[in-house]
């Protein structure tokens, strides 16, 4: 299709091979190409395009759909359809931070403090942290955003011991690292990280505003200081529609 | 759930308030921790589990599936429900191909070529190989298989005027870089990758023998020879279910 306007989205070529709801796909693709709907911009409701393109309502509902599907817009619950940036492309060569990977970008980073407690540890993250069984970890998880937009679930495990003060301060504004740095001294050098595409759980599609059938790139982390000490480990789902992930290779036996 | 024994996991307790299809799954996953049924074994198929169970095909079908999303076990079309191995675990610090990795740990690689021709440059291939859009490059589209196992779809785009004679090669046995090692004296020296979690096509679903929906990890790959020249861009596709993808991270700006 070749775009010439505004408006040529709307017009459809009902006797064309492709169905109705490709058709309106590929209009509203090139509309974003073209400028017409900037990142972020609400699009036209289901039912103001419905009547625009005068096809049904579940025409307008397959389009949209398979654009979400395609991380080409984004929906958020109650508020509509809206045009997705690109995907974040996110550097995996240092060890950095949700806060920090977000602000490097030009974003406003915030956490929503979904837990924060005391537990005795599971045998996955006490075998990952190298401490015994059952001895009392610090579980923090967060539901990390950027410029409100939910785009992480990260589950952080410290050993309490460790960090005893830790949870008296406030995670829902403090970066982690950043605390780790300024009030234990630590510097936190290397980490060894596991990336899986699966698909998401009935959690995370609701607190990643997720729709059903949807992808996450579940990360998981062990981070460790300059004595090789188990600091952290991490276990984070990010927003397959929203990340994309970028290293280098280097030849070698 | 206490494994207690070979068909300990035939007992449910249908006043407990776990749904049975739950229990079902429990039991089987601790029935193949146990060692009762080892990696790439047949599961019982849903007629004789439903009978042994005394519950309906539904609920057997249910628990079949939650396993299979997790990973834990895998059908095989008109074959029945096998034992999936431990995801494999595959190491993102050197540049190898899939003949390789897949020889290193002990597999058998095998590849179905879908496609071996000579096209034009669409042009987020020319970008990438920095060639003029439009030239014509060698589309080498393959079905990587490890021990008959569908693992993993590769699309691979060279620069047709380096490599004239490639497709004389037969790449359903021969390794596409061992053919650039010995016949071009090529040393793949560096590569950028870039990793996403998506929702599988219908096109993965066939190919990989999928059961929808499932997550697939695309890996898109920029290969460049030791003068820094691109050699093959390639986008891949491989099964969530069965791999995970490990590397460092150094502490650094």
């Amino acid at each position: 299709m070749v775009y010439t306007g505004l408006y040529d989205f709307m017009r459809l070529q009902r006797q064309a091979p492709d169905p109705l709801y490709l058709q309106i796909k590929d209009g509203l693709i090139a509309a974003i190409r073209a400028g017409d709907f900037a990142p972020n911009e609400r699009l036209p409701s289901e039912r103001e395009l419905s009547e625009q393109y005068d096809v049904s309502r579940m025409t307008v509902r397959q389009a949209l759909l398979s654009l979400v599907r395609d991380g080409v817009i984004y929906t958020r619950v109650g508020k509509g359809t809206f045009v997705a940036a690109p995907k974040i492309d996110q550097q995996l060569r240092t060890l950095t931070g949700f806060s920090q990977d977000v602000q490097a970008r030009g974003g406003r980073p915030s956490s929503r403090v979904l837990d924060a407690d005391v537990v005795n540890a599971a045998p996955e993250v006490a075998a990952a942290l190298r401490i015994t069984p059952q001895s009392e970890v610090i579980r923090l998880v967060r539901l990390r955003l950027s410029d409100d937009l939910p785009l992480a679930v990260e589950k952080a495990y410290l050993p309490f011991v460790r960090f005893p003060g830790l949870l008296t301060h406030d995670f829902a504004v403090e970066s982690l690292y950043a605390v780790l740095e300024h009030d234990y001294g630590l510097a936190l050098t290397q980490a060894e990280q596991v990336l899986e595409a699966v698909v998401a759980d009935a959690e995370e599609v609701r607190l990643l505003e997720l729709t059903a059938p949807a992808a996450v790139m579940r990360m998981q982390r062990l981070t460790v200081d300059s004595d090789g000490e188990p600091v952290e480990y991490v276990l984070s789902s990010y927003r397959g529609d929203r990340y994309k992930f970028r290293f280098a290779l280097q030849a070698g036996r």
